[in-house]
Order: structure tokens, then C-alpha cells, then sequence
């Protein structure tokens, strides 16, 4: 079962295309587990157990592992995401972006090592950048298109005078993905949710690609906005809420408070699609 | 004592603008080690300790440990680096690329877990997921500015005609480092040593940062050529050799062997600026 596959019966099964980011920061967790580093997996498990059937995809984010040195605790999460929903995709957030025999070594990290069925990339190095990853049957790569941060634009979103059409930075990379990148159908993209017309314009350039689309918020307004611009039939997308949901409780009752914010969140995209 | 500091006192100290890329590949060892990802500490010890009075730098590409669970054996690295070539900077490959509050993560899993005095980014999501790493005082951090893969092309290359004089998006890159990013002085670039025409394009960009140039194989050619094109009297080189240099022998003598393609490699870099 691909990638994409598994994505499609996730969404249908959890009627969600809400994706539950894992960004766990000690410092925010509720009272009895607050500020230790070797509770990472417990507060993760927690929330997946609350939230594993109203999620289309779980996206840990590796950065947040990697500096409390929780690596093992990260190996637990990912054995009990496919124990508890193995019908739910994994999405390792890790902006990977590197060439050749170095790439590989980075896709090991992920498919093998973690498992993941899917992984977040930089274009910036190019194709030989992404290739390594596609040689994994069946995995999925979302690759940095255009996002939501004040950054986002110092390049993405320039115009580039040497490509047919004078497309932006962030255009380019989406018809690259639509096209000649994608070998095997495994490639999808990451798009900030701020900018509604921005998607609706990768929309038109990446017609058959999922979306992977962070920063929605608690804000129902974006939210139906991003599915108007991004959502298609027979195109997905996995619109990611991480922190409005870790941490919509700093008490004891934070799993079920995440369980909430997740079925609130879950509803409201999909009410957008059928509107 | 700041990274450009140390950088410049280790190619003093060492009369040298070598840096030894640790990318240690288990079933590349040397005989007795040969596929055994537990002596990767051990491997890459040797090499230190090879080329410790040889080196302007270290570093170590995080991918080739992640693959094999070796986070330990990378901070134990770090560990005997500092303790018999404390002189020498270190600068961890890892080429992240993420914003905010996740580039603030893996800021401190590079400079406060790994204790690394630099670390490699990629500039795809702009400013804002740079300056993170800017707050940690007197630390480096190496921009991708133009790389030698051959998908380098891909983005790198393209013209933008959104920005005055109409750069291409590696100049661009080369601009916004020596120029408004660079808010400490603790920006350097990577630059492929392929052509070097385009490191000498860099060098007229970024007249004052210090560029990491990876690339640079066994042939003496490409070694002469990148000196001329980027080094200047007031403005480093940290000229990158991995593989040539780690598997320069199969055999128990590999450390020896090491050593002598270093001094080899790191004499030629010399010659070249002198010449």
C-alpha cells in the first residue's frame, strides 16, 4: 500500500483531512509532565491515542526530538502510532536537503530507521536532491513549495526570468513536482495556509498533488478559506494543526481537550468541502 | 572566542585551509571495522587524531550517524574533538532548513547537544529561519549558496528578475549573507568547488565571508583552481575533502594513510594560495 493510497483510506475512514502535528515542547506540557524532556513519548502517545481517528495523518516534527536527545522516545512513537492507527500515514517533518550518498543516508533515517511513510523535503539542491528518497517504493516526499513564515518570501517568492512563463520561485517548484520530478507519483507539496491565493494558484499548477498545509490555526476563517483554494475531489490535502491542539489544555485533561480542538478543527474542514 | 575566530587561528596554527569531512560509511571501513556501524566512533576517532595538526576544521555530516541510531557515538565524537583538537572549530553538516520555534530546536540540538561551533542551513524558507541560529552568540552558520550537484542547476541558476541587477538566485543568496542576513558577522557560504567561476563570482559578492567549499576530490587540479577563485589574504577558504581522505586505505593502515592524503591535500591548498 502506497503512501497515497494509505493517505486516501485514512480520509475516508476518519472523514478528516485535519493532520495532527507532533511538536512536543516540554515547557508546555500540562502540570504533571511539565518541562521533562523523557516524558516526550508519553505526552505524544497520549495525544495520538485521543486523536487517532480523526486524523488523516500524524506529522512528528524531528527537530523537537533531536535537541532533547529523545531519538529512542521518537523510535516508541512511531511503533505506537502503527499499533494504535496503523491506518493513519506518518509524515517525519524533517526539511531534509541534501545530494547523492548523503540523501540516502538521510532516507534511511526516515523509512527505515523511523518507519515513516512519508517525509518533508527542501528543493533548494535540486533533483539529485529528491531522487534518493523516491527510490523507496510506496513513500511519499512533500517538498517546500511556498510557506506561510515573513521569510517565506525572500525567495520562494521571487520571479524567475530564466524559466518559459516567468513563473515565481515557489511556481516553479510546484510544476517541477507536477511534472518532471515526479517519477513514481510519490511527491506532493507543503504550502502555507496564510496566503489562500496561493495555494489556489499551486492548486493549479500541482492539479493531482496532495498538500501538505501547516499553519491553521484555531482561526475557523482560515481554515474554510484553505480548503476552498486547495481542496479537490480526487486531490488531498493534510492540513496540519500542531500546537492548537497539543496544548489546547495545560491541565489533566489535556488529552481530552486535544480530542476536542482535533473533532472541532476535523469538522470545520470538512464542512468547508461540502459547502 | 567566536567560530570566525577560531577558524582563523586553527588556519594559522595549522597552515591550513583543509576541513576533514567525517562521513563515515560502515561498509567502506577498513578491514577490521569493515560494516560495523558500533565502531563508527572509533573510525572517525582515528581520523581526528590522524589529522588534528593538519585540519582548519571538522566536520561531520549528522546524516551518516542518524542512519545507524548513532546520535551517542556523534556526541562522543564531538567530545574527542574538543578534547585533542580544541583548537580546531567544528562545524556540524546538517543543512536545516526550518523556521521559528523548530529552527530554535534544532539550533540547540547542533550548537548546545552536539556543542558544535558552526552548522550548515539551507536559506529556501528565508531570514527568519536563519536568525535563530544567529542567537547564539559567536557560533557560525554556513548559507547553500551554489552546490556542485548536478541538480544544483534546478533553482541556484535561475535568473530573478524581481530583484535589482537581476541576479541569479545563487547571487542572490551570496548578497543577502554578506549583506542585511548577516547581522553579527557569523554568516559563511557553501560553495561547490566545480566551477570555479562561480566561486569567484561568490568571492566578488560576499568579499568578506568565509566560504566552505565541498568538492574538492584526489585531483590536485580542482584543488589549485578553487584557492585561486575564492581565498584572499582576509577572507578564508575551508576547502572540504571526505571520502578521499577517510578511505584512502582498506587496510589497518587507513589512519596513516588519512594522514598523508591530508598533509598531501592540505600542502597542494597552500602551494596554490602562494603561487
Amino acid at each position: 500500500m502506497t503512501f497515497l493510497d494509505m493517505l486516501r483510506a485514512a480520509g475516508r475512514q476518519n472523514g478528516s483531512m485535519l493532520c495532527v502535528g507532533l511538536d512536543p515542547e516540554p515547557t508546555r506540557f500540562p502540570s504533571r509532565l511539565k518541562g521533562d524532556a523523557n516524558k516526550i513519548y508519553d505526552f505524544c502517545a497520549h495525544i495520538v491515542d485521543a486523536t487517532a481517528d480523526l486524523a488523516i495523518a500524524f506529522k512528528p516534527q524531528i527537530a523537537y526530538f533531536a535537541a532533547h536527545r529523545a531519538e529512542g522516545q521518537l523510535e516508541r512513537l512511531m511503533e505506537h502510532m502503527r499499533r494504535v492507527a496503523p491506518q493513519v500515514p506518518i509524515i517525519l517533518d524533517a526539511k531534509r536537503g541534501d545530494i547523492g550518498s548523503t540523501a540516502e543516508q538521510y532516507a534511511r533515517e526516515a523509512f527505515e530507521r523511523y518507519g515513516a511513510d512519508a517525509v518533508t523535503l527542501s528543493p533548494f539542491m535540486g533533483f539529485d536532491s529528491v531522487q534518493p528518497y523516491l527510490k523507496f517504493e510506496g513513500k511519499g516526499a512533500f517538498l517546500l513549495c511556498r510557506t506561510s513564515n515573513p521569510g517565506g518570501d525572500d525567495l520562494q517568492n521571487q520571479r524567475l526570468s530564466s524559466v518559459p512563463g516567468e513563473p515565481l520561485l515557489y511556481e516553479h517548484v510546484a510544476r517541477l513536482a507536477q511534472g518532471p520530478w515526479n517519477l513514481n507519483g510519490q511527491l506532493g507539496l507543503v504550502v502555507g495556509a496564510t496566503y489562500p491565493a496561493e495555494i489556489e494558484r499551486v492548486r493549479a499548477l500541482a492539479p493531482t498533488l496532495p498538500l501538505l498545509i501547516p499553519g491553521v490555526g484555531a482561526q475557523g476563517g482560515d481554515a474554510v478559506a484553505t480548503v476552498k483554494a486547495g481542496w479537490r475531489e480526487d486531490a488531498p490535502i493534510i492540513v496540519n494543526s500542531s500546537r492548537a491542539i497539543l496544548y489546547a489544555s495545560g491541565g489533566d485533561d489535556f488529552a481530552e481537550a486535544a480530542r476536542h480542538e482535533a473533532l472541532r478543527t476535523r469538522d470545520l474542514l470538512q464542512q468547508a468541502a461540502r459547502a
